[in-house]
This record gives structure tokens, C-alpha cells and sequence, in this order.
């Protein structure tokens, strides 16, 4: 793979559970972003603006998610989130979830769109240089 | 009491429970707040700006919350949100959820603040005249 | 539509939006299953066992969303959930979600798989009959 | 202090915002959670027991939290998480959140009560020895 990666340690909120006794699926999403704020932390670029917006727009178009092996609360995982593809515009990020014993726990993927905001509405805009040049390079940036 | 107070039905969604197999002590506020949106919704005037911040400004600068019994997943319960103080600047709310049965879930309470945003500062003021009044009203708006 | 159909009207809470003025796209997937718990409530059935477990477990192998037209906090939406595939032990569920005035917001679907906990293990197991004919009814049951 | 107190780096992540541009405030109860399963997490003991369940169940009967300075998506920011008060069956946990430049962001408690939960209902039980011991010491855990 020739884009950065990031690799995230995180430990399962009890919040973040269900009354199945495991983490609640859509709280993967969740995980899913804190991977791509990672990936999309330029240093000397703050990651929000004054008035809170982040400094990068990326909503998501698609998502998807493959649950192989459940999460209970208190346990400890690696999310391992990849940029796949640079386009224009748009961007594709692919995750994968590890237990500490290497056990594979989900995969997923979220296809995101660069916007600008104007006047509240989302307007498709290519990526910005600095973003661009940022998510090419291979190695881990430091999170 | 003299003020406007909502009542609201709402169900317990698996999202909100935890491993304990009841509902996660959080999603209360997430609920309060849904209460909140209801007391504070005046007819002809949109929820959101354009670009989505709340019209209305009211970050929570305390909160305090009681449980009583727990709710389980897809449970239905009544939560009764009611504005018992009006400031010059501030609002106090008080909330009552109750299973459907009579019995009571939690209280809880919720001390806000009226803001302006400026330039990503949250600046004090003044309760707008035409919130204050439909916070006033005793009757219950249409949720 | 020769299954199980259930519509859900919802209203986007404030803890459902993010920085960027809408709903944070991780929401969605309590939304779906919220409309998943319409559409597996039998009648006479407790949703939840005295140890706070669901009744029909059926954990998410794999999930899947689009988005076309971002929601604001207060947003009324109505969400369409309805049966696709019902298999031997596996449950195909499609999700709509409209805006009041038609628009689109978002599509998905969740592939579930029934399965028994037995000592903590998850252990796929054909659906009950009774959630079965449940499911396969053409109309929507009572929310 | 003579009791134990645990130290949390912690990173809004998108989700946790609203579209106010700051932290909701509901989810500073998500990560008291955490700041407790920090503190209750003892040597040699799991967290969760094979059903899923916790090991400790210590429902919270009070919460109350107050809120100074708003966070934005991605700051990071450190959550000390601290046993107040150890009581026959009770637990009180204060908590304090400050950003890294040592503003003050919010503080809390929570008053927890150990139960053992037979055939679903919550039944008030004494602090086991084991965990007391833990909680009473003065260091800090590993986390």
C-alpha cells in the first residue's frame, strides 16, 4: 500500500456496548472517523476552525462494514485505517479492526467527497494540496 | 407550575443500552436534550441556521441526574421536561422520565445559558423576547 | 414488497449532529436499528429476557449505507425499513430514509444472522418460526 | 487524596460534537465511564465475564457535572477520574477534565452502587474485598 496509514489503539467504552453483551455496531463508525482524523491531521494545520467547522469537509457518501468476531467492553484493539484511493474530490479509506491477539474483529470502508461549505451547502471542491500531499505519503504520521 | 413543560414518548433503541443489559447512564442527556429541543421550538422560527447551528445557543453549564430504575431495551417511557426558572440570560430545566406503568425512571436538571456565537466565542446574553415568551407559556407547544 | 414493512418518523436529536452541522453519519446505524426493533416486536413477545438480553438475537454481519442529502438538528425524517431476504438463519434488512418533502437521505442495508448465546458464545442458529412468519407478513405491525 | 485516582489522554473525535461546534455534553458522561473502568480495572481480574456482563456492576444512582470551557473536534485533552468516597456498598468517583494548556474544562461525580444482578433485577451487595483494596490504594494503575 503507497498511502498513509494509521494505526490506533483504542479499548471498548462501556458505552459503547449493548445489552447483547458486546460493542453495539454502530459505534464502529464512530471508530471509523477517529481513524481518518488521524489520517487527516496535517501538523501546523489545526483540525477546527474558529467556529468549530473542521478545517477539513470530508462527508461520507458510502460506508460499509464486515463484524467478524464480537467486542466486549474493557478490551483492547488496533484500528488500522488506510487511504486506498485519491481522486479528485474524493477519497476512500479502509479499516481493519484487530484484537490484541490478532484475531480479526471488522473491516470496513468510507468513501468521502471533499466539500467546501457555502452558505450551508456542501459544494464538491478537488482536495486541497496540503491534504492531498499529506495523505500520499506511506509512512504513520505521529497520532 | 407556571412554565412551559413537554411531555415526550420515546422508546429505549439498542444503541442506548449497555452491557449491563440496561440503558447506558449517558443516554439520558442525549434524551433531556431531546426534551429541550421541544420546549424551545417556537412556531414560524427553523431550528437550524443554514449552516446548522442551532438558532437558538444554549450550552449547559450544569447538569444533575437521579436514577431510580432501569429501562431495557425497546422499552417505552414518557420524559416530562419542564422550564421551572427563566433568567435574564439563563434557563433552568428540570426532567422526569416514567416507564409507562407510573414508575419513576430518573430526574435530572439542566442549567443553560443563553449565547451568542462570535467569532467561535460564546458570549452571554440576554434571552431573545420571543423565546422567553413561548418559554413562558404554560400550555404544552405541539411536539 | 412481499415482506415485512415498517416506517419509523424520527427527529434528529442534538447529540446525533456533529461539528459539521449535520447528522453524524455513525447515527444512521441506530436509526436502522431502531427500525430493525420495529420490525422483529412479536406481538405477546418481550423484546428483552429478565437479564436484560434481546429476545431474537441477531448480531450484524455485514452493513452498508449511502448518503445523498445531509439532515439539520430538529429534522423530521421518516425511515423505511423492510425485510429483503429472510434465509434459513440469515435476515436481510433495506433501509430508506426520506426527508418530509420526499427527499432522499440516505439508503442501507444490515445482513443479520440469528444466533443463540450459549456461555457467552454466539452460535448461528435457524430463526424461530415464530419471528419467521412475523417477518414474512406483508403488512406493517403496530409501532 | 488517599484513594486511587487515574489520569486519562483523551481526543474528541467527530462524533462527540455537535452542530454547535463543541463537544456534546452528554458524551463527558461517556468518558467518566471510561475514567471508572480505569479505576475499577484490577490486576488479574477481566473486566467482562463471559456473557458479556461486567465483572464490577456498579450502576450509578447520581451524576453531576459541570462545564467551564468548550472543547473542539480532535483537542486533546486529560480526564482525572479519582475515589472520593468508598462506602459498605457505594462508590463516589470525582472527575476533572482539563485541556492541555491546563484550562479547566468540566468536573463531575458520579455515586456509584455495587450490586449483583440475580434473575435481572440489580440487587445492592457490598463492595467485594478485592476491589475495595484496589480502589483504596493510593498510586495510580496502569492503563
Amino acid at each position: 500500500m503507497s498511502f498513509r496509514s494509521e494505526r490506533l489503539r483504542l479499548r471498548v467504552r462501556f458505552g459503547e456496548t449493548d445489552a447483547a453483551g458486546i460493542v453495539f455496531y454502530g459505534t464502529f463508525l464512530a471508530w471509523f472517523d477517529a481513524g481518518v482524523s488521524n489520517l487527516i491531521r496535517v501538523p501546523g494545520i489545526p483540525s477546527a476552525q474558529k467556529d468549530g467547522k473542521p478545517t477539513f469537509v470530508l462527508p461520507i457518501v458510502e460506508v460499509g462494514a464486515k463484524f467478524y468476531s464480537p467486542l466486549r467492553v474493557d478490551a483492547e484493539f488496533d484500528l488500522v485505517s488506510t487511504v486506498a484511493t485519491i481522486g479528485t474530490t474524493s477519497l476512500r479509506v479502509e479499516h481493519e479492526a484487530f484484537a490484541l491477539d490478532g484475531t480479526r474483529v471488522a473491516t470496513g470502508f468510507e468513501q468521502r467527497v471533499h466539500c467546501r461549505i457555502v452558505d450551508g451547502d456542501f459544494i464538491k471542491e478537488p482536495l486541497p494540496d496540503v491534504l492531498r500531499a499529506h495523505l500520499s505519503e506511506r509512512g504513520e504520521s505521529t497520532a
